[in-house]
This record gives C-alpha cells, structure tokens and sequence, in this order.
C-alpha cells in the first residue's frame, strides 16, 4: 500500500490515535482502539463511573508539562475510584485540541500511559476533537467494587469521625506560586517547599491505596477536590448531618504550616482552597482505629479532625479555644 | 436554612447541576447526582464503552437550537451502541460551558432528558467545568451486550454483503444549507426538503431498533459518521479485506437523489459527508435475507451496497457501468 493510499485511508484523527494513543491502548478488551466502543467486564461486580474534565487556563496552566497535565486529568478520576471503594478497571478519553502538536502529544500520552500502568487503570477507548478554544481534557474512569458497596457521601451519621488523608491545602499554595502570587516570593528561600507545592498542585496522588480502607469502614466518602470546608459542607449535607471540625488538627505540611504560623495566609486559604485530591471520609467511632491502622498498613497518614453531629446546619470550624471561625468562602467555584 | 447559607453551601456548579441536570437524572443509581459517582449494572452481560464529543462551531453551529444540540450529543453515541449490537444503559455527561445561561442550558436538558428517556439510556453522572472557550459536550455512554457478543469493525469476511440503514448524505446537505452554501439556494422552493436534511444533520436518528439484528447477524460493524467511504474504508481495515460497492446502490433520500441527477452534488459530496448516523454492516451472504427481515421488522431500510472481497486496497465504489469512480476524498476529517 502506498503512503498515499495511507494517508487517504488514515483521516487526521485516526493517524494521531494510532501515533500516541494505541501503544498505551494495551489492554485486550480496548481492540487497539480501531473499534468504535470497547468492553468492560464486571468480573460479577458493580461498576463506579466517575468523570471529570480539565481545561487549560481553568484547571491547570497553559504552561504546565503535558505530562503533569495527563496525569492530573486521569489522577482526579482515580481519586474519586478511592474515596469510592472501588478498584480501578480502566477509562477513556476525550481530547479537544487547538492542533496535533508532537511536542505536546508525545509527553502528554507517554504521562497518561505511565499513570495507567502504576495504577493498574488502562486506557480504552477515546475521542480526539478539534477545537478553537482551550484544551479540554475529559476523562471517564471505572472501578470495581462489591455489590452494593459503593461508598457513598451520603452515610455519615452523628458520633462518627471526620478523617482526612495525606496533608491540605498544599496544591492552592503551589497554584499561587505558579501565578507568581504572594508565596512564590515568600518561598524565594526555600525552593524544595516551593517545589513540593507545585508539585502537589500539578500532580496529586490519589489515594487508590486506601480504597480498602474506606470501603471495609468508612460510613460516607468523597475526595477534596473543590475545599476541605466545601466538600465536607456537601457530604453532610448528603448525609443530612452537620460536624464540628477541630481546625487545629487539620492536617498541613510543614511548609504549609510555616507559612500559616507566620501568618503568610489565613487557615481559609488552606481548607477552602481546591486540588488535594486527599480523602475525606467519615467512620463510625467503633471502627477509627482500625481504618486508621489500614491506612497506616497502606502508609497512607489519616488524620482525625472531628466529629458528625446531628443537626442541618454548615460544619463549624472551631479555633484551638473552641471558638468558631468566621470562613468567608468554603469552596472555589467556576461559575 | 437560610439562603445565604444554602448559597454558600452549593457552589455555582452544584446548584447548576441540581436545578437542570438532577431533574432528568431519574434512575436510581445517578444518586440524584449528589455524589462522586454512579453505579453501572452489568447484569452479568459485558458493558459496551463508547465516548463522543462535539465541539461548538466544529461539530454543531452556535445557531443550533439547544435541545437539538443535545440530543445530537447523546445520539452520536447512541449510534455506536446501536452499531455494536448493544442496548443502551445510561451515560455520562461532561458540559464545558462559558456562561450558566438559563436559556440555553433549560432546553439543553429538556432535551437530553426526552432523549434518555425514549431510548432508555439514563443519566448517570457528569461534570459540569468552565471554559473561555467553545462549548464542548462529551458523553461517554455505556450499552450491555452478551458476553463476548459485541460486533466489532473486524468480522468482515469475502464474500459479505455490504449493508447499510436508512439513506446516505442527507446530513452534509443540511450543513450546507445552514452554512447558507449552494444548496440553500438550489432548494428554496422545497421548503420541506430542505427542512429534512437540516433536521437529519441536527438530530440523528440513531438506529438502536436495529441493534438485536446486528447482533444476530452481523459479521462487522460500524456507526456511519465521518462519511461512508471512509468508514467503509476503517471497517475494512479492521478486517483485513476490501470491499466493492455498486454505488448507484447506494440509498439516498428522495431530495439527495434530486439533488444527484440534477448535478448539484456529486456522489462524493454524500460518501464522504459526515453526520449520517447509519449502521454500516457486513452480512455473511446467508444471513442477508434474515438481516434485512430483521431489519423490516423494526422498520428500518437496509440497503445491499456491495461485496466484501480478499485484499488489502481502499474499498472500490464502481459506477452503473462497473466504471471505478475517482474519489478524491473519503472522509472528512477535523485535523
């Protein structure tokens, strides 16, 4: 065949899924991404859909490695597979793009495709769009869990404990850094806090290792995408309770908590910011110790931060003299 | 609850998602859309992934009405189940929006509600983001089909009739005329003609009627949607053969034909338009009468264009006197 007639038969779309995406594409039932839809086996289980979307300029920076930025896409979706219960089982993509750039497909796909082997989540299927606007990455993840045991946001009930994993508010302060706000100055010093900052905003780590964890104990479940005080304010408010979080104990890390001790930025910067990516969950005081030894197991820190009450009302953060703070946001919204 | 406190609970997305997409989201698995994440039932059948996207300005006209944009969103992908011999079981949505306009984002889900509930596909999550960009709707839509029964691209053997549903073309020629080209102007004495092929390039009629014929007896196939030709062309690849089609075969609307034998358009104009929304199949010769039954049955026109033949070569479309025709493209493609 000659590379005319290739070319004839391979429309744009076709060639640039073929060059980037079908070497990732390994999994069996993705058919080499030829097919016009691909197999999910259920292995007897329920599957968890999730998905979430990016776009340059909104969700991340134009700027940002397109490594980082495939990994950031599908590492939101594993983050919800986490707070879920639910094993990773595979996704597909939605690319919109301006242009079949080399220099920004290459990266982009060997990121995605590295992420999907060391999360065990493989790409199967897809859509490459053009587009004027910015890009927009879309990704729909799935994950396996028990029948019926789906961890929802809507279980928590009063008594239970409030726990965080890993550290908060970190990727708000690497965003400000990127933008060259306040902390970057601040952190000129100290480049390995600054670079951990952006790290943890250009990168998350999903908690897919205590999937087990909050699946065997947790009562409710979600992860911290949009502000620890938001996204606690929802998961009440789907339980239909209220909680009292003990602000002191939220856990942050050392750089965060310098830079909050100096009074650089107020505590509603850190729990009202977005992209944690940590889990927030709730269970029963009974279990507290077990979960948070699975998740030490799994070497993942939890944290207690505080306690499900009855009641309809927002969550009240409560300063170290018990006093409640006055938090004039809760959340970023887009919108 | 005060409405302070309800506003500073929903961040503007969730109260966007709850007041358009929550009502159309019915089944009981989307949870309402409070959480993370929807369960998919397998139903001890395999689960059939396809996703989609269509772009503002690429894919649909800003002009478009937006009950139809959506319906054409959820039917792009509709189709591909329908090709795969699957039965919808729900899908996901991820809405890029630049503004919340109530007047286009009412129609936009009355419409995405009537089309999940007539083809039994419901919604089952989303994500709702903000771009500065075009409006950018992707589904991923999920479909279940006994295990190890999904029709791929790649069953072609020698010797199978070619077939396809409904007629071909009429969508590119609705294009046209909302682009104001030739066409406009050829058929503004046929107000209902013209009114046909806009409606056909606006909503796709999705063949999901079909899908049980397919599946019983369906050797390969494929949703027609970046044109004929050069979906005829994938098909073969996939399989490993090549194809001779009798053109004059090939299954035009009353209009299209009109069009045709006047010389407004030529073939190619209909082959290698996109957005038709057909089943292209490959039918062992055998099973062609029991196919096309089948087919009757559910109403739907299928049409005998060609035979699948050993090889390796783009798929031949020869003239009424066997003549091969020159086609100088087959598809169109967006990069």
């Amino acid at each position: 065949m000659s590379s005319a007639v290739a070319d004839k038969r391979a429309s744009g779309e076709d060639s640039l899924i073929a060059r980037y995406f079908k070497p990732i594409a390994t999994d069996a039932n993705a058919f080499g991404l030829v097919d016009d839809a691909a197999i999910l086996k259920a292995l007897g289980q329920d599957i968890v859909v999730t998905t979430d979307a990016i776009v340059e300029g909104v969700h991340y920076l134009a700027s940002d490695p397109p490594d980082t930025i495939a990994r950031k896409a599908l590492r939101t979706n594993l983050s919800d597979l986490a707070a879920k219960g639910a094993t990773p089982a595979g996704f597909v993509l939605t690319l919109a793009l301006r242009t079949a750039d080399e220099n920004w497909l290459e990266p982009f796909a060997r990121g995605l495709g590295e992420d999907a082997r060391s999360f065990a989540c493989p790409l199967l299927g897809g859509d490459t769009v053009s587009t004027p606007g910015p890009v927009t990455i879309s990704i729909t993840a799935f994950g396996r869990v028990r029948e019926g045991k789906m961890v929802r946001r809507s279980g928590a009930r009063p008594g239970d404990r409030v726990m965080v994993s890993g550290t908060i508010g970190d990727a708000t302060l690497g965003l400000d850094i990127l933008k060259d706000g306040t902390i970057a100055k601040v952190l000129i010093g100290d480049a390995r806090g600054s670079e951990m900052l952006v790290a943890r905003y250009r990168v998350p780590q999903p908690r897919n290792v205590l999937a087990t964890a909050v699946r065997d104990h947790a009562s409710a479940a979600m992860d911290v995408s949009d502000g620890l005080a938001g996204d606690l304010a929802k998961l009440c408010a789907a339980s239909g309770v209220t909680a009292v979080v003990d602000t002191p104990s939220i856990p942050a890390s050392a750089t965060a908590a310098s830079l909050l001790s100096r009074g650089v930025v107020g505590i509603e910067t850190l729990i009202a910011g977005g992209d944690d990516y940590e889990i927030l969950c709730t269970v029963p005081e009974a279990r507290a110790d077990a979960f948070a030894e699975a998740a030490r197991q799994a070497g993942v820190a939890v944290t207690d931060i505080g306690t499900i009450m009855a009641g309809e009302g927002l969550p009240r953060f409560l300063d170290g003299e018990g006093r409640e703070l006055v938090l004039t946001r809760l959340s970023h919204s887009h919108f």
